[in-house]
């Protein structure tokens, strides 16, 4: 019944088992009443057109700091 | 203004209509007081790839009940 | 699995049923391939100080409506 | 560490940096002592088959309206 | 239509009003053909206690940047 | 500037703390290059009567669990 939303970046397959079965485990370690299989995990992909960090796109700033690595 | 989001599968057109048109009776079912036209339901809808039960990514359980049921 | 949010304001218990109720079984009529017991209603009960149309926060806009009607 | 979410139609990149920088403004003018750079916006646009308004299809809606206007 | 949601800290009314007012008029803005009241605003006010960042609990970084201040 | 939300039951604050910190291990370890202080936990503690599983309301099935355990 919990349900784990994850915001985050574009993932390869491997990484999001890795991040299914690791928060399922840290949630199921805090709450071990409740039985495993009623832990969801729901990854939410954006792309770094779509986020905004401090009023900037992360592609904006993504450039921009590979820009002034140079 | 009430807004019902739906976290599932993938759906075909004529589910979605009957998706949005059945949860907007129910809500409007129990809220008579505010305007059908209040009612918003956004669908999204989650690769099975980033989706996980149990700590299990859910096209792996897909995949191990199919091989299973032979 | 699949979860649906309702985002709306606050409701009595027997309310809370009969939606619950009512969004689970218009989901699972639409997927009847997937097990009632899998389907999670989660209920959002939002002041109306937290909710703005149109600009205005719901709450001023009630109190409006009220001293319009006299 | 403030979190907006803005769930909304398509947009081309350069509204999605308006709207980025705009929403940060707005939420850092009301909250001034949190830094710009812990405000995160993600944008989550939703194609106009998985949003439904009084029960009917945005998609269908929009058709709707094209053809009674002529 | 658009719904935002705001994900931050417990607020005064005077501020929900003019972070409500904001927003609805910088995504009016980005969105000129969408009329202004379909813009719904839901402010999400979240304890310190209920937010994590860098792993830590926003209630103890607090205590300890007062304390570091001290 | 990832953001996980949990969608479960009330916890004591030493249980939030647990969960907020592996979350972001967890997180962090999967995507290293990202700094641990940008990863972002929001905990939603939802009441048993605004969580429906199966179509029934939580409260309603622990109550039953409670009663048929005698």
């Amino acid at each position: 019944m919990p349900v784990i939303f994850f915001e985050g970046p574009k993932l390869p397959l491997e990484k999001k088992a890795e991040m299914i079965k690791g928060f399922t485990e840290v949630a199921n370690g805090v709450l071990p009443r409740i039985p495993k299989e009623a832990f969801v995990v729901i990854l939410k992909e954006n792309h770094i057109d779509n986020v905004g960090v401090g009023g900037e796109l992360l592609s904006v700033m993504k450039k921009r700091h590979r820009e002034e690595a140079g």
